[in-house]
């Protein structure tokens, strides 16, 4: 089969599959929560970004390498590269989605710099091969040069599909990269992968972007030779780079979760181009295990600190628990794909709720700090970074500017600036919204058919989403709209009809719409109380709050706001669930009885006393809100 | 104040404080539990120890560093010299012990190879130095140059105080080597510290041995330096070697575990010698505050697998439970110095806890594989090492015979052969059992007052111990035994009374004793439930069993042998608390209740049902014992 040249303005845009993304120039986010994000991340994160890695020296190396000056001691981690590219891929969605000229400016600016630095061969990385520097390729469980040219690819493709007649050269950079690692690593070259993937879904993209075949094939290999133990077993074990088992006979995501779900996106890729049912049946299966059993209340993934790794199943400790921000990005890219092929609205549900507690968790409301790692316990208030340091990349007490690791800032910002492309999509019948937002979409149907939807929501803050008709359509269409799996109760009313109970899943609505139509669904975001899984041992004996797609958190600031006594924290407080949830001025109130235990010698052996602290309401906080208002301790999960 | 030359033949001498130790040639382990590990230790530990090292080639380092064919690319981690010192130790304790002649002659031959390798100036490292090599103290961090040559004294102190007039040359290698140090680091010289303490009580103890009072300031130098910042700030943060607060400051241990005990221990050492009762003071507070939130029941310590590291107060998750040998091992020398500087028998309750189910816990029933993490929650049965290969760390799902960071077997095997030191000290007035063994005292108090006294017990398969005395004393002395923190109900019959009721803590009995006294404690070694303080959130719901000073697991080697169906493991399992606990066989046998929960797509919500799988009577395996009938799951914290 050849590969079909796409150029929907969108991350992922497959030759086949159950559903057809839609591009940035056929949605776009109109207003509400996503947008002032979008609208953040536009004026603040992206420059702020840029700043950091203009201070940090990563994007000086280009200059340095195209001068001849780059040898041993360049500053940045060895895939510092990567991150200049991802900067450059969300500048790019961003001036697909408003036409910036400053930022376009900025933009070629910076590719002209990375540009003067590739070398005649298509080789293309600052920390390898120099005088001085290693050998190119001769660390491919650490040294990530795959990785930055998989990124350096997803960028190509975010300019090329929304800027295709631009001069400013990157995508030409990209497929002469391209071509060399085809060439380096192709079934005569290096038979091995990199150690962290990446290159797979990009190398996958760019072939569809450009047309090249050849890419795709190479992503194919990549993903055949992973689990075959081409690369070295490390202290962390082959799992940590996947490469213990093979993709197709895997069942569940391991190791580096950021690593894992790149990887499993980009083998979603190759199954889809190269109608590899069976791969695609693994990757299912691996989805469905990782949610069920590897998955935080968030959609956070990756349990341990140490290889920033998912653990055993069940292992989902709330303190200390990794949910890297990558990985909740890694997971989005994971689920969307799978949604494409198979159209399974579980896909989205997982995207709704990593988007809302992990993407909008990590940078802070002024979108310049960010979280790393995603706790969902904070056991000590921290202290503010200073606004001028790098900070380690797992401290994360409170939001950092900036890390030494720093791959989860301009992820945020890509995946943001992109946003729209999550939001609708189409089949030969109608048109599927996954996401509800405030949104215009304006696409058309494979036969031509103009659909023009207006989208009306104030959701999440507000259930009730009116999905109105813009366009009159000369035939039946179906507008198919995702109850999301908590909506249990959700009703919809379809134009002229009494709204109905529906379930959770999809539903549909086939007419032959006028203008003026509107399909309104309700969603009940009435707070409601989680209880875990009893094979998750790190949190017996406690329920978390959600409402609607929002997990929440009582934080510490509201404990001493609603009155608790000084010294009284998260750690003291029990969840009193008969007293039930409030909403009090759009907040979700709960009851606590306050008591901390007794202090002892030795903290182990019965009849402890637990001092009576009494009652209190304290409003709870939406996750992704938490440590906005200075240094607080705070938990997810609280025992009753 | 000067230092008196103490040769003791114990490793830890001070020349001051509420209690004197005995020596090896005072106390002599006779049988029972501990004289069988020594024995495993002598005669399987100690070769199967050398065996590996002599393969890992940590000791012909020593070879080509006096050959002059060492350089870059040296077999083993910057710190393989020290392990070599520490089989040294463990060698020198068990000749003191046994004399041991053709274990002599071993120790011998090595001493010489490492003697070989020393350079004019006192410096010896096979890692430092030479072309190709870092150069000496340009990585204090990382390098473990100090740490190195504190395990060199060690051993050298255990040569000098077994076997005095030895002409191995240990000693005089040692002696030079610490004269160096005062010299590179003395007030003139290098301002900083090692990034692993250990050379802090090492250097205090050579000067207890030799009489050289500049090494005792030496070691006060190294302590009074660190938590200044002289060392880097890594991305672990300073806390990791203790860096990051001045020692006498401090409030708990924190950072690496083994670290911050050994320079715990040190600093107790600089307190006693250097009569600072400001810095015993702290560290008393350390102590406390470490026991009462930072560890776990069966005394390890680290909860952390990133850093090796303790966590934050009450964060002791028992899946991943770092909890190293070593850490075990430096928590006996930290508690073991508080016991001689004051005397309150909680120090030795910890050290039997932390022996019996750390220290006991990491060789297996052959002394020839070791657990390097000693978790308290195994959730896959894993697979059984091979026995050729070193195997990394931390993934400890059954013991492994040597890891490519193999601290802790040797370190089993020093605390092993020297273990009789922690049975016995005396004072001016008597005599202080801290550890119930069948042993033989034979002593003399300050006065020249002889003292002899034989234990016997079957403890703690058996709760009665009785002392009998040896000789006749012409004057009043005092037999103190300790009476453990669990023994609620112990009952005390001094010569010619009734059996009493005492309290845990420490019980005396002052007599003019005669030949054939006994004086008998009875320990209620009934099996216990223990519950956790409700704010170690990983263990809620959960209690654990414990029986004398022994925490018992389940293991489901054992389920199945009681019956349960096919697949039934420790994750399905509920204690029945109602039930009671009950001896069958010398095993505690529970009853517990199976039930796996449904499984779902999504592992959050409630109205999950548990499948009833009925009631089952199992019996608990010893923490210690685990994991020597083949792979298995365990759990010390099992859910109610």
């Amino acid at each position: 089969m050849t590969t079909t040249t796409t150029r929907t303005a969108t991350p992922v845009a497959p030759s086949r599959g159950a559903l057809t993304p839609l591009g940035l120039d056929e949605v776009r986010v109109t207003g509400g929560f996503w947008a002032h994000r979008q609208q953040v991340n536009a004026e603040a994160s992206l420059a702020h970004i840029e700043h950091w890695m203009e201070r940090e020296g990563w994007i000086g190396n280009f200059d340095a390498a195209a001068a001849g000056t780059l040898g041993p001691g360049r500053g940045g981690r060895e895939f510092s590269d990567s991150e200049v590219y991802k900067l450059l891929e969300a500048m790019a969605w961003e001036i697909g989605r408003t036409g910036d000229d400053a930022l376009e400016a900025r933009f070629t600016a910076i590719v002209a710099r990375v540009a003067a630095a590739q070398e005649p061969d298509g080789y293309l990385n600052t920390n390898f091969g120099r005088p001085g520097q290693p050998a190119r390729y001769t660390d491919l469980e650490w040294g990530h040069e795959l990785y930055c040219f998989g990124h350096l690819f997803q960028a190509a493709v975010a300019r090329l599909r929304t800027r295709p007649d631009a001069q400013d050269g990157l995508v030409d950079v990209a497929r002469r990269a391209a071509d060399h690692v085809c060439a380096a690593f192709g079934p005569d070259g290096i038979g091995s992968v990199c150690g962290h993937a990446e290159i797979e879904p990009a190398l996958v993209e760019l072939g569809r972007a450009t047309g090249e075949r050849r890419y795709v094939e190479q992503a194919a290999l990549f993903v055949e030779r992973r689990g075959t133990g081409t690369l070295a077993d490390i202290e962390l074990g082959r799992a940590y780079y996947q490469d213990d088992v093979p993709v197709r006979e895997a069942t569940v995501l391991r190791g580096h979760a950021v690593r894992a779900n790149y990887l499993a996106a980009g083998a979603v890729d190759v199954a889809v181009e190269t109608d590899d049912d069976g791969l695609l049946a693994a990757l299912t299966t691996q989805w469905e295990n990782t949610v069920a059993r590897r998955t935080y209340l968030t959609g956070g993934q990756g349990a341990h600190h140490t290889g920033e790794a998912f653990g055993d199943d069940f292992v989902l400790p709330p303190d200390r628990a990794y949910s890297e921000t990558c990985a909740g990005v890694g997971s989005v890219m994971f689920s969307w794909r799978l949604l494409l092929a198979q159209g399974d609205p579980r896909y989205a549900d997982l995207v709704e709720r990593t988007l809302f507690n992990v993407v909008a968790t990590s940078p802070s409301h002024a979108g310049t700090a960010f979280y790393y790692t995603n706790t969902l316990h904070q056991r000590r208030p921290g202290t503010v970074p200073a606004d001028d340091v790098a900070s380690p990349r797992a401290s994360s007490s409170l939001r950092a500017p900036w890390f030494a690791v720093s791959c989860c800032p301009p992820n945020v910002a890509r995946t943001l600036a992109s946003l729209a492309a999550l939001v609708a999509t189409r089949d030969d019948d109608g048109v599927q919204l996954h996401q509800y937002v405030p949104a215009q979409v304006r696409t058309a149907l494979a036969d031509g058919t103009r659909v023009e939807l207006d989208v009306e929501t104030r959701y999440p803050s507000d259930g009730v989403v009116r999905v109105r008709v813009a366009n009159d359509v000369d035939r039946e269409w179906t507008l198919t709209l995702r109850v999301p799996g908590w909506a249990a109760g959700a009703t919809l009313a379809a134009p002229g009809e009494e709204a109905r109970t529906v379930a959770p899943g999809s539903v549909g609505v086939t007419r032959r719409f006028a203008a003026g139509d509107v399909v309104e669904l309700r969603l009940p975001l009435v707070p409601r109380v989680t209880v875990p899984d009893p094979r998750i041992d790190a949190v017996r004996g406690c329920v978390a709050v959600e409402r609607g797609p929002e997990v929440l958190a009582l934080e510490s600031v509201d404990l001493v706001a609603a009155g608790a006594a000084p010294g009284v924290d998260v750690a003291d407080v029990r969840l009193d669930v008969d007293a039930g949830l409030r909403e009090v001025d759009g907040r979700v109130v709960a009851r606590v009885r306050l008591g901390a235990p007794e202090d002892r010698s030795w903290p182990y052996g019965g009849g402890q006393d637990v001092l009576d602290g009494g009652a209190l309401d304290v409003p709870l906080v939406a996750y992704h809100d938490w440590a906005n208002r200075g240094p607080s301790t705070m938990r997810v999960w609280l025992p009753v």
